[in-house]
């Protein structure tokens, strides 16, 4: 298991809702005893792009460059994992007690993330078994060179204009 | 500076993508003479999802969690850094040479990242500097709860629904 620090270290500083997706991620990782993911062995959807994602990517391996770290623009603190080897999944989100009872608090950041840290993980994760489809496996495209700028892109990323194929940004000039 | 392999056991596994990326986001260092980012000092406008992206985070700081990368789906191998305080950016990309030589070989993966990560950075790496305005630094938004499901939500990601505020996973159901 990954340390805190160590996720601090990735992120770039300490913080309260690095902490929160620290306890989340490593909740779901004890769910299915599993390893971090080398390749897409696990997918993990995320409802918010906030600091908890950061312990997400650095604790399962479901990162953002490797196709297994899908964003809903929820804004919610959900995570869910699909752990492919038992075709099972989990919704893991904070115990409204708990955040209730954190924002009551007059404490410091420090104190926070400390009582985040520390507390029980049954009073601040709620874990649920959920049933979803098997996410795809992330695809890897053919590329062409723009015919305006010479650079490599994506084929299926291109638009066609005056009958050339040309990336988005030259497109867009 | 971060060895090759630590950004390997971020990622997961080693290959040519990430090895591209961490040369890429190590010249864009160098030439800023930049440390990684503890905060927003720097922002990534990434041009693809695809594996060196993974390098830009883990090298540059500029981590999917922390506001400071920004996805442009163009599907192109490019990075461009802005560093907030010398106001300076720069687009960093392939050589085109190097990625064409690359292509022509018959050798195996390991090979290739091998070369990628040996050969000079001048004959691998295009460095532009650009003009562009400074990127905004990211948002903390209210929350509120959702009035069906009961759990904490960004207050702007919220839609109405018979007249009460709910998530969008709510919503959709």
């Amino acid at each position: 298991m990954k340390s805190y620090q160590e996720a601090v270290q990735f992120h770039g500083h300490s913080c309260p809702g690095l902490a929160m997706g620290y306890r989340m991620t490593n909740a779901a990782l004890d769910h299915f005893s599993s390893e971090r993911a080398e390749d897409e062995e696990m997918v993990a959807i995320v409802e918010n792009d906030a600091c908890g994602t950061d312990a997400v990517q650095f604790l399962s391996g479901c990162t953002f460059g490797k196709g297994n770290l899908i964003f809903k623009d929820y804004g919610k603190m959900v995570y869910t994992f699909y752990h492919r080897a038992s075709g099972k999944a989990v919704r893991i989100s904070r115990k409204a007690s708990f955040r209730a009872k954190l924002s009551d608090m007059q404490i410091s950041s420090e104190e926070r993330i400390n009582l985040i840290l520390t507390a029980p993980e049954k009073d601040i994760v709620q874990i649920e078994e959920i049933n979803m489809p098997e996410p795809e496996y992330s695809r890897i495209f053919d590329t062409i060179l723009c015919e305006v700028c010479g650079e490599s892109v994506v084929k299926s990323k291109t638009r066609i204009l005056d009958g050339k194929n040309v990336c988005i940004p030259c497109f867009k000039k």
